[in-house]
Order: structure tokens, then sequence, then C-alpha cells
């Protein structure tokens, strides 16, 4: 019997099959689409993981889970999170599982579809003024009061080898030497899968949104560096300042790549995964996929993670207004 | 070794059995999505058979593959189809994946985007003046200086037995006794289901857009009756005029019962699908949807059977912009 995984180690790839063992009976085994009738940039061969038919829609609940799991064991009865997103769902949705409680400090201002999804998990709900109160302030206090155990969203080994899942999952679906294209946010679901992927036949790549490019600009430079602005992107679920300290210790040697989207690109990739593939993607979900079809130049055929499928209607009836190119190739 | 299944036969179940072990290397097992946080109006659990991530979007796929490896059997190296649709994409993509040339004959004022991927897969299109010219007359012409085959959409064993294939994935995928409520046109799916599930478990139902419920009356009638109308529901895919000859002597004694929903629930049960399972529907492939989530009032796990996802981008982004009814259910 080895010791539990501390949240702030760095994972290894152990650790992700033993999230999995855990984990497995719970998350659902995502399709990998492989008949799709698009093609990347460089002409190879593209299918698509559709992890946005995971619980929650999307990736974030393997990690959830798996960290909620884990202070289960260590007596924990209330898990805290702060996101205004998917992490937050995949927190909320673990927690309800596991007969837990859970708070989510979101901001005031965060839209009232993503509290509801929260709360239909019958997670409690703190807000704080953006701008105002401090987020950190609010959840030491919660931390206090509740005994809640907080539970960050990447930057977390349990979290990390709870993503790789999808990672070990993709092993057993792709049958010849693929790249693999997964968007970057904080790096937990891309360290993850690298760690799955070590010793294997396939090449990680990662994806950013043109201008948010933190993880691009750090790989190269060998070091941590950050974004020079927060917002203005339509990837908002994958906005992140800088790379996570874990993340960046796995991924600073594993990755084969990294590619940048524009809003343009995402905004087709979600048409063409609706359109071609017949699912849903967020933006921040489809920056993978629009790596491929307009920045890829490999020679090998791509596996492009879709990764969540929380969108916004209203965003999502623009993508569809656009014209679509891939109609007649 | 017994005879090749003749077209205009009653097929059994064993016609199934040997379309799908003909068929099953070609065709996309689809999930079944049973983790959707979403519950029928009766209050039970609700799983969707996603099988608009079939090929070409739509369940045609399998009767048309069947219904062409087939006649490539007896020797033809040409085929033809009537349809603007589902089944013109299914018969072009498994005649180009057989080798086989292709004819559609479709009408002069079809969508663009329906030609566009019909073209896609190298199929020939012939179109006719709707209203002036006969098809039919086109159809023999084009038979008879081709030597092609024609395969009819709903009304032919082959075609029925290949869309079987579908049941017998839900007699494997389905845990425990479902009601399995499919929409139905000219009852070529829902025929091949029933036969599928002749001795089984499951009970079946179908759904038919309201207004168009010549399956229905016919059913409670014992006889086919025709719909007083042939066009005025958002769901083209599935209007026919009446029941057919085959589907009817099959369906007559093997369903459970039948649904009609109307257009604002079709529209309703898109949205859900898309922001619930995060899949695309059409409007004809969302019917089953909207009749459990509207009407559905027995006592059983009900599995919809979401048929196609080859939806208009306009239509869609329409069912978008309603107000959700189940976020906080």
């Amino acid at each position: 019997m080895t010791d539990p995984l501390a949240a702030n180690k760095t994972p290894t790839r152990s650790d992700v099959l033993a999230a999995y063992s855990l984990i497995r009976p719970h998350v659902t085994l995502t399709p990998l689409l492989d008949r799709v009738n698009i093609k990347t940039q460089a002409g190879t061969k593209l299918s698509i993981k559709a992890e946005s038919l995971q619980e929650t829609g999307s990736f974030k609940f393997r990690g959830a889970l798996h960290a909620c799991m884990l202070v289960a064991k260590e007596g924990a009865r209330h898990v805290l999170a702060y996101s205004s997103g998917n992490h937050a769902q995949g927190i909320a949705r673990a927690a309800k599982m596991l007969g837990m409680e859970a708070t989510i400090i979101m901001p005031h201002d965060a839209p009232t579809i993503k509290m509801d999804r929260v709360r239909r998990d019958g997670a409690d709900i703190f807000t704080y003024l953006r701008g105002q109160e401090s987020r950190e302030e609010l959840g030491e206090r919660l931390q206090q009061e509740k005994e809640a155990f907080l539970i960050k969203p990447y930057d977390d080994a349990r979290v990390i080898a709870g993503q790789g899942s999808l990672g070990l999952e993709l092993l057993q679906q792709l049958n010849e030497p693929h790249d693999v294209i997964v968007c970057c946010g904080g790096g937990g679901l891309s360290s993850g899968i690298a760690l799955a992927f070590d010793g294997g036949p396939h090449r990680l790549f990662v994806a950013e949104p043109a201008g948010f490019d933190d993880w691009g600009r750090s790989l190269d430079k060998g070091q941590r560096l950050s974004n020079d602005r927060a917002t203005g992107s339509i990837c908002d679920a994958i906005l992140t300042p800088t790379p996570g300290e874990i993340t960046f210790d796995i991924l600073k040697s594993r990755l084969a790549g990294h590619f940048a989207a524009d809003d343009r690109q995402v905004m087709m990739a979600m048409k063409s995964a609706w359109e071609e593939a017949k699912i849903t993607a967020e933006p921040g979900g489809a920056v993978a996929l629009a790596a491929a079809l307009f920045h890829y130049q490999g020679d090998r055929p791509v596996c492009a993670v879709v990764t969540g499928g929380n969108a916004d209607p209203q965003i999502f009836a623009k993508a569809l207004a656009q014209d679509y190119p891939f109609g007649t190739g």
C-alpha cells in the first residue's frame, strides 16, 4: 500500500492508472468519432474525441471526481471550489454522487445558466463582488467555517491524475500512432494526457487562443510566462493567467508542439463539429479542432480533443450563421 | 445457403441478424447516452441513442449500405434513389464505399447544402421540375439507360433489415427492460427495430409530427390511411404520405403505442438534445425525444432514438433561441 497522492506533488503515470481504476465506473468512456468527413490543414485524417459527451459536458468531471474521492477518504464531508464554469459543474456533480456537500465561489455577475447548473446538483453558491471583494478571503473564511476542502481547478496532482484518464482511453481507442491535439488553459488535462502517453506511440500538442498563448511562449522560453491580458477571447473557459507550476513541470519536456487559433477559426471549428460530427463544442472546447483544421502541418493522422460542450446558445447561433467552408471539400 | 433476401418480401428477425453481420464492420455503433440529466414526462429515466453520430448523420446509411451490398452481389454496378435528404446521402456514401456509381433524383429546388453533400460522395444528381415533370418517368428512363437498380427509401426488405441493426445494438446497450421510442416516417427504421426486438424485453413506440399521424391512425384502424397534407411541419425528413406496405405488415402487430409531437415540442427537444446531451438533432430526428419529454406516461425507463443530425443551421439557431424549460428541473 503506497501513500495516497498528495495534491501538491507532481503525479506520475502510475497515479493516472490508479486514478482511472477509481473513477472508471462513474465516468463516460466518450466516443472517438473516427469517421468524420473532414481533414486536417495538412490533408491527413482527422478524428474527434467527443469529450463534450462526458458527464456535466466537459472533461472537468474526471479530475473533480478523482479529487473528491481522495479527500472523502481523508474524511472530508465538504468541498470548495472557485469557478464560474466547468470545474464548478464537475465538483458539484462529483460531490452529489459521493454524498458530500459542495460550495462554489463565483463572481456576482456569473451567467445565470451556469449558476442554475451548479444549483441543480445541490451545491451552494457564494458570490463576491468582482473587483471589490477578495474571493481568496471569502474562500479562506468558508474553509474554516465549514471545514471544507479546497479543490483547485488544475494545479493539483489529484485533478491532473483524474484528467489523465482521457489519455488512457485514447490509448485504447487510437489504433495507430497519432498526433493528438488538446486545448490548454491551466494545463490540467494536457498534463494528465501527457503522463498517460509516456512511453506510448502518440505525440501530444497543445492549442491555445491566439493572444493568450502563455503556454506556447513559456514552453519556448523554458519558464512560466504570463498573458498580457485576462479577457478578450471567446474561449473564456480556458483563459488562465499563467501555466500552473505542477502542470508546467510535467509538460515542459513532454510536448511535440503548440498552436494558437483565433476567434474566427474557433467559431469555424464549432460549426464544423456541429455540421460534420453532430456534437456541441463550446469555444474553449473547439480550440484543438481549430488548430487541426487551420494550423496542423504534420504527416500523421490527428485526433483533436473536443473538451467541452457547455456553449452559450447565442454564441453558438452566431457560429452557425457563418458560411461553412468545408462542405464541398 | 438460403436464398438472398428479395426486396419485396416481408423480412424476419433472421434477416436483420444477417444484415448486421454484413454491414457491421462499416457502420458506427452509435453511443447510448445514458447519463443525460433529463427525465421523461412521467418522471422516469431517459436515455438517448445518438444515431445522429452515424455515418452521413443519420440511420439511413445502415439500410442503404445493406441494400447496396445485396444488389452488388447480384451484379449491379449502379444504384438509383429518389430523395432530397438522408436516404440520398446514405445511398451516395454506401455506393462510394462499395465502388459503385450512384444517381440521385432530386427536385430542382432541393437545398444546395443537400446537393453538395451528395456530390461530395461522388453521386450524380438529376433534377426534375417539381410539379411539372414526373420523377417516376425520369427514374424509369435512368434505370434503363444506365442499368441502375432503384433502392426505395423504406418499403424494401433489404433496407428494413439494415435499419434493424440499430435495434440489435440497443439489445446490447440497454441493461434492463425499456420503452423505446423512435420516429416514424415510412416505417423503415421502426419496423427494423421491431423485428430486432421480437421475443425480447423491450417495448417499442413510434412518434410522428402532429397533424401527420398517418401511422397512429392506421394502427388504430388496422389499415393504411393517408395524411391530409404533404407539407406544413418542420419535420420534413419524416413526412411520408402513408405507411409503407411491408413496414405496415411488420408494425401492425408489434407496437406498444404511438405519439404525436407538435413543432414547438420538437424545437424544445432539439434544444434539449443540444443542451443536455451535446448532440445535434434535426427536427425529424428529435420527434421521439419530444414524445418522451412531453407525452410519455408509462412507468419504465425510456430510450429515445435521435435518428438524424442533418439540421439546417437557421432552423437550429431558432431552436436555440427558445427559453429552455429543463434547466432548473
